[in-house]
């Protein structure tokens, strides 16, 4: 696939919060934050990082593409499990260091532990809360060692 | 305020994806994402930073605090702004990364912009998309020159 050319450099204040360029804000490591969140229940699925290639690639095709940085590697959503997302809108935040996506998730979850959402897990609230969390989706939605053959996000 | 008792070291794999112990896994300054939506319509309204201190702070009071890389300051969101962020509900992901919080949005909007969300604008889609951004919500809620008195985030 060709990529596209390289992004514009990032511009600060109201160049980056007012204009219409897109100029996204990578981090030290080349990474910028994407949230994607189920385009019907509006859940957050899931929380990862995009490099610009990811990030060119996602646009150009409407397939959510990202970098994981525990692989070292540009993936796209689905490639091994079939659990592909595609988008119906994209958006950048106000200083444009990170990118909202709302997705059809393909499949049961998008979360490698077989869960739909990566955020099964609730944090109770209060003094003293916070230690133990509780679970808001248990069971699996599918078998991960099946779908992925071997544990890998 | 008394602040809680240092957060447990991070597990990995199972012992973290699979435990009841929040065991938060931050990054090396120290910081973990955390996504803000309303609780209402699903909308991401931002994504920003919280250090243990804006965590053990958030868990113990259900007010969102920060921690803003910009002014090296941990804040309590709406603190200047009045424009607070009520959790309703709190979670953690599979790999304690990042957490997710789903907000009563206290005022007209989250964004130091003047607009409800920091996802203001969008990034068309395609071949050739995304060198050109949409606004989605041009107007501002509020004037964030009256609000916060001069900009920052």
């Amino acid at each position: 696939m060709d990529d596209m050319k390289e992004f514009p450099l990032p511009g600060s204040g109201p160049q980056a919060e007012e204009g219409i360029v897109l100029a996204p804000k990578f981090d030290a490591n080349g990474l910028i934050t994407c949230v994607a969140t189920d385009a019907r229940s509006g859940d957050v699925l899931m929380v990862a990082h995009m490099n610009a290639q990811a990030l060119q690639r996602t646009i150009a095709t409407g397939d959510a593409w990202y970098y994981s940085r525990s692989r070292k590697k540009l993936w796209r959503k689905g490639e091994s499990s079939g659990h592909g997302q595609r988008i119906i809108e994209m958006r950048v935040d106000c200083d444009q260091d990170a990118i909202w996506i709302r997705v059809h998730q393909h499949g049961p979850g998008a979360c490698h532990t077989g869960r739909r959402s990566c955020f099964y897990r609730s944090i109770p609230l209060g003094e003293g809360g916070g230690a133990t969390l509780e679970f808001r989706e248990r069971e699996r939605a599918f078998d991960p060692d099946v779908v992925y053959g071997e544990k890998k996000k």
